[in-house]
């Protein structure tokens, strides 16, 4: 890679990462995302309500909410016509190459930042160089660096001699595991021939390259809201439906779901909360969790069990419950043939000292949502893990990557791109 | 009572009902309070850390949220001179008239808000006569009127022929419990003979009076703080030590005390919370609860028992829990030889309907600590409910007093005050 | 009373304390019973089916365990006739004196034992005098002395100017609060005008009575079988349905019941099991358990609550649940009328040292249903205390009666009832 | 095999199906294993405590059972001199074979019954021909099987040319995971070179051989016995301290010991109870439970997980709490020269249709003791499955073996013997 566009890069990342914005909040980078695609100068690119399916959006913020952070994004300067398109929250973009005859390959990215507060102290990369988050959120995963990777390949593909079709991705809401599947169903992937998808970090320090990640926990992520009966805790403790304590038995019970024969399972009782005053019965509280497993089907059997305890965790006390699905994410795996060719593009790269074929991610992810997608329709897809030193774990307020890290994804991921190419031809 | 004092108690009630402020944020409230006491021209006007014992407060605010309520005060009027005595949140007057020889009497009226909003539709007085709340919290349970009366009655016994020495007790925090106990523990009332303390309400309409009200459950209101460690909750399940299990074992638990073969006694979880995120085993969780037991006795067993809940679910979770007391009240009686003399007061007068001996409040409160100090020092107290119309209950956004009640109150009360002058000589 | 009567109901009561037999298994009992009052020649002797209402007998032991104790009552001496009268568990009788016009009066004496083992101490009066039981139970609450005392004042009114009718109803199955309802819905009670029942001991000693024992809690007493699915636990949890995790979810809620403000109320989950095997999900649990209340209504509402948390409890783990009532006992008092005609004969009886109207048992007792049942037609009831000494607590191993006490018992009911006479002629 | 020495050991393992007896108990099934020996002429035969590690064994029942079980075995024809070498539950035998230099082979059997009712069905293959147990127990996992195959193998290698030690394990008490850990400590497994361990079924039909079962779960085996103190759960339930709230508290809990990443864990409490009356607040209860892990590891963090939730669940209802073990085994694995050699014969074998190099157990066996105390001084083990036709799954009243599948165990396995002697020639 040239210096001149790596420090561009650099440059994006940075600035990505001064704004980082929640799921379905992407206006600011979204709108970077589609001045850098219009300067790299794309065939076709997508930005709005066409870029996700209808009614496939979960745990999309109320309007306030919404206008907060389109109003913020106005502030610091993103585009009028960008804000316009994706008003209610229709964030995200597809950029797309038409190259001619020749397969059709999709990077998958994904855009958005946490609500997590960034680190104060000077040893933190992003503060002493003057690019600590301006939001109350923080790009604590790395996916200000996936959005650069994203227009890095864009403009590397755009130089080359691909032949074919490449689409990337810009995925949001992958925090709240929200923004996959509508994007999946959104049906631009169908056509897709080969899809990569990326990570940094995963504790692989940079130097690493993992051809195919696996071991994706497949997730639903729900909220249980309680209602009961309010009444003064000490005239009238007969009159209440305690919601608390049907939280209380609730959480007890799903966490004692019986493990399964067929493989591990996962739950998390992750946000409770319930009541408003001592002296009240508390009339409402709610339970914010997440039940995985290593396959679909695992997932779907504790989350059917986790629903029977919630059901009868509210009749026990005489609360009603409500449930709502939060996000959700599919197990997923990646194909051999594709991880053959990431592994050779990484294997050649001088830049990559460990090329690994395979590790496991034993997290979850919503693009297996767009794996599944592709592979149901006949391709193939690969999860690519791109290592950086990252001083604190992700999530935490110290994770930062290594800036060195981004031109070697944009590189493997590049030559795997004309890789598949060649394949094809 | 004349009818110009009447109507100008209503403007000082109303504008109490304007500017509700909560436990020890009573600025604004102290100001006005002062300010009548000095019009009325008191002989003695204690304010700030005097009125109120050293290192007895409990669930004082932080800085920041005092400050806050202090900046209000000052900005909606309150003079600089009393905001310079209550900053730190001294809230809270003693009024004394000195008439010479005779018995120290005493009146205890509490004089704090809730937060809580207040009703918005039109056929709630305070709005269709434009007093209705400008703070973030709500006169909910009438010690608007209860400051009022004070006022009242302090007016009334000045321009009669009483003899000996009447304290007045505006007290803070009465609905957290926790101003009743410092006030108690100032000293300000081991040399009263009697005093009378004083609610409206209580579900007993405008004309009733109850002079000896009973049934005070002691009570304590607690917090409990678990402190667990967090874990990524697909990848490392067994990492953490979850504070919300801690939580959720002791809530049923702690509702499962036994119940006491001498009398009743209560238990509430009524504020919970914990974690952070779905994907995160919780490491913080809080109960925020209370016990009560209709004596002192009952309460305390049912706190050792509370604790010995809290101590354990935080063990078996491998968390710590840290407990803190919030507030706290005893249980008390009213002494018959005063509840006789409120009696004749209110059988006397003309617009008591249905004067009533003894009635059970069937709740908490801390003037239990104001009556039981008197009764320590050889003294006699009583708590009297004055009658009062209320459209909502207590503690409800519809809740209000019927003007009307304000001047029995003062009558029934200065009367009460004069027949213990009577007794007394 | 003669010395040599006295000396008769000692052996009697002795004879009984050596064959204690538990609810519906009264056989040698009821012979005895049978035997005492043709000895006496009462009029009418009503025993078998004819005694309790058809359908309403709780907890009816199954058939190999009645002939079990039909075989040994028939070993020990039981008169065919009676065991043949007996057969299905029908014990217990009603002896009656038709002696003219004058009121109908009843005296209800219970006669069965517990099923616990008798201390085997030579300083346990039945050790060292040689009439410790025989069988694996014992009369370890004084049932054998309430029998004997029926005996005597049977004996004593065929023998005094009494004149009206006496019914004294020896009632199976008190320990279980399962053979009060049947009696009371057997239609023998209907034509009384008042009815005495007494108990010994109850914590006071001999000499003295209590004319008028209240307090009753009201009881229901349910047995909930959980049925789920079993599973090996190593190979395949999740294809278990676990009872016990049902059962243990029951319990802990059961215990959380929320108190009542009009009175008190009790919850035991008093006999638990569940499971076959380690290795083996558990297919089935149990819980017998009981509720109360201080008033009928309390006891409903714990009882409505307590089936709304094992049915859910229940479906939470995927099992059925099946509840069947073993005993109830509705709240009862007893009435002023009566208790003073008992207090006159209480303070009449040189050997009654403190004769006292009123106390609370603080139990509860199927006494009352016969109670409830004369007071539903018109007629009065009071439950009598006679004093004894009692060494170990009632339902211990060591629990034996003062000897003594039976002759006070006798003559100050007897007595009560000729005062009864007095009154209505 | 011949078939006068198949129809032997048909009749053998009749024998020991009729009379099966559970751990420690096994004295009829160790002297007919003594005769068979002695038949055969070992060279060496080990019984009594010499077998089993001083002070190492679990579960041993009471003297009263195992002096009943001592005398139905006499009834039945057990050799005297063997009941005296048993006695105090010494079951179990070692047999030796010493041909001279050469390898140690070991191979384990074990012999006891499970305490569970077979079927009365005239289908079931033991009541047609007329061997159904006649004990109170049942040998409903085949271990009169693998009793046969260590005879039958023994005779089959005093007729073959080995050289070397063969020695013959006969394991008591492995349903309750007991007998493993003495057997391996008594020290007569650390000369052995090559162990083999057999288990017949495992839903494998006849003719399949697994050559190395692996997956086995680390097992311990607790019983937790809770003490509180009793009250009267109607007159004065704080008097009380439940036995059972802790036990329930501790259920609930002990299901949510959290998932762990590095593989699966098992919990259950198998068998728990509790209380002796609806009216008394329970004063005692127990849960007799197991935990497991996919490594020894994994067992050991749930139990210690474990033991947290019972103390703790213990203390918060003011009860204490005893642990004991009950039974345990690690977890182990099957070498690789091993399998190779039993694959070998299993595959020359023309009885084996499908000779299966790995399977997984999913379960656990106290095997592991010796196999990997075999392991710990330099040798190898594996554990092969023989697959057998069973009409009922193990441990199920319909549970039988299909008698062809003893000859195929016994020449597999002594094939294997006479490899592994190859082999190290």
């Amino acid at each position: 890679m040239q210096q001149s566009t790596h420090d561009d890069l650099i440059q994006l990342r940075r600035d990505l990462h001064r704004h980082p914005e929640p799921a379905w909040r992407e206006f600011y980078t979204t709108s970077r995302i589609v001045e850098e695609c219009e300067r790299i100068g794309v065939d076709e690119l997508l930005v709005g309500p066409d870029v996700l399916a209808d009614g496939e959006r979960n745990a999309v913020p109320d309007d306030d909410e919404l206008q907060r952070w389109h109003d913020r994004a106005r502030e610091v300067g993103a585009r009028e016509d960008v804000l316009e398109r994706t008003e209610g929250g229709y964030t995200g973009a597809i950029a797309i190459l038409d190259r001619g005859d020749g397969p059709t390959v999709g990077l998958r990215v994904d855009i958005d930042g946490l609500l997590r507060e960034e680190a104060t102290d000077d040893d933190h990369t992003p503060v002493r160089e003057g690019f600590r988050s301006e939001t109350e959120g923080m790009h604590a995963c790395g996916h200000d660096a996936h959005a650069t990777i994203g227009i890095g390949v864009l403009e590397a593909i755009k130089e080359s001699d691909f032949a074919g079709t490449l689409k990337v991705f810009f995925q949001p809401g992958e925090e709240m595991v929200a923004g996959g599947k509508p994007m999946a169903k959104g049906g631009h992937l169908d056509d897709v021939d080969a899809l990569l998808a990326v990570h940094v970090g995963l504790d692989h320090p940079t130097g690493e390259i993992v051809a195919g990640v696996g071991g994706f926990l497949a997730v639903h992520h729900f909220r249980a809201d309680f209602a009961g009966t309010p009444a003064h805790a000490g005239g009238k403790p007969n009159a209440g439906e305690n919601a608390v304590q049907a939280m209380a038995t609730a959480i007890q019970n799903l966490y004692a779901i019986p493990r399964h024969e067929d493989g591990p399972t996962r739950v998390n009782a992750g946000m409770v909360g319930g009541g408003t005053a001592t002296n009240i019965i508390p009339e409402a509280a709610f339970i914010e969790g997440e039940v995985r497993g290593e396959t679909t089907e695992l997932m779907e059997y504790t989350r059917e069990r986790a629903e029977r305890v919630l059901d009868n965790a509210a009749g026990m006390h005489g609360c009603s419950v409500e449930l709502s699905t939060v996000g959700e994410a599919p197990s997923a795996t990646s194909d051999q043939a594709l991880v053959d060719i990431v592994l050779d593009a990484a294997t050649e790269n001088t830049d990559v000292d460990t090329p690994t074929e395979r590790d496991d991610l034993g997290g979850s992810e919503d693009a297996t949502y767009l794996m599944q997608r592709v592979q149901e329709h006949g391709g193939h897809a690969a999860y690519v893990g791109v290592g950086t030193d990252h001083p604190g774990g992700h999530h935490t307020a110290t994770f930062d990557v290594d800036e060195e890290s981004i031109a070697i994804g944009v590189d493997v991921l590049t030559d795997s791109i004309l890789g598949i190419d060649d394949q094809e031809q």
